[in-house]
């Protein structure tokens, strides 16, 4: 390992909620605080959902804005990066928040199931979300939950979407997505390498998956997420 | 190649129209004499989706019928594949034709865009449409058009939704969903060959890459669609 290393941390996903885990964060003076003990902690950049006052997710800018302010001002230097993901609405409502241009943003390049549901990302939102973040000058991290969005993401590079060199997240072990499986790991970063050359990725996992993901990235090339 | 092959036909797809290629079968009687047209050259299996009178893709019970019926008497003996391919409707309307009882039903086990949609196929509409081929006993051809199809099909199989052993396609060169590329082939059956022990299979590609791919299929080991 002669690469740096980033050390992320996603401080809550879309998911869990104050009734399943009371030490979630959810309002922004706790997202901020929660974000600022992980930098203490050495975390480099925070993967960032926003939450409504229920504890629903949310994509209002006005949330994100907040907490983005609170994180500069509190945490400088750490790399800010807004999550797009589908929880929290459909088209616009997905990207509305890109012009307050954050470090970074996330951006899946296709559709899977996820668990019980469709994860839908049509290409028309891809499209709109890829243009925002060229746009707001954001650098997208993308998340790749299956093999053919390895494959899509060169074809955004090729139209001139996203600029090389790309950074790409691995996203396993969701149920009916691709799993934990390090073969699979090493297959996707040999064609992710192959087609969207120079390129930096992260490999991620659910729960008891993350650690061992992270032990993959290690050894494979890649950087480390928490 | 000790393996005995099976020359597949799909007379048409779910999106040709008359518009685009006037010989595309349309009626029931075309859609029959086509299938007789392939049986007569050699195909011994026919992938079947059937139209409404505009030339729209169907799921009408009424129409499968009426083409299984003529199929049965001009083709003795040809397997006979009923689609429940996603451009015909959702839900209910996907199945709504299974107990018709033809040999084998195409089934999708997972999301994935396709070309400018969000083919999308939820795990509930997966497990109903496996439920129903289960009790009119359909042998399922298991579509793959990603790399996590291969790993749900297994889950189904193991949840007992699906009897091993398993019969699978990879769908390749639709846009947006997995490319036509030996390589990703290669590790796909790989895996398919490690979750799903004893499984057979065929692999397609769309238009110019059809051809390839039964080239392919033929060196490693799966049988050939035309
Ligand atoms: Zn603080
Ligand atoms: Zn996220
Ligand atoms: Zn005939
Ligand atoms: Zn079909």
């Amino acid at each position: 390992m002669t690469r740096p290393c980033i050390i992320s941390v996603a401080i809550t996903g879309s998911l869990p909620q104050k009734a399943n885990n009371p030490a979630v964060p959810i309002t922004p003076a706790e997202q901020i605080e929660s974000t600022h003990e992980a930098f203490e902690a050495g975390a480099t950049l925070v993967h960032l959902h926003v939450r409504n006052e229920d504890g629903s997710t949310s994509s209002d800018p006005a949330r994100f804005a907040e907490v983005q302010e609170g994180i500069r001002k509190h945490c400088p230097g750490m790399i800010i990066q807004f999550s797009t993901g589908g929880r929290s609405g459909q088209g616009d409502e997905r990207g509305g928040m890109l012009h307050l241009k954050p470090d970074m943003a996330s951006l899946a390049t296709g559709s899977v199931n996820f668990g019980s549901i469709v994860y839908a990302n049509s290409p028309a939102l891809i499209d709109d979300l890829a243009e925002r973040m060229l746009k707001y000058d954001i650098k997208p991290e993308i998340e790749a939950f299956d093999l053919s969005m390895v494959f899509n993401t060169a074809k955004l590079v090729e139209r001139g979407l996203i600029k090389a060199p790309v950074h790409l997240q691995f996203v396993t072990s969701i149920p009916n997505a691709i799993p934990a499986n390090r073969e699979v790991l090493e297959f996707m970063i040999k064609q992710y390498e192959k087609v969207c050359p120079g390129g930096t990725w992260t490999a991620a996992g659910i729960g008891r998956h993350q650690l061992e993901l992270n032990k993959w990235a290690l050894e494979l090339g890649g950087h480390v997420r928490t």
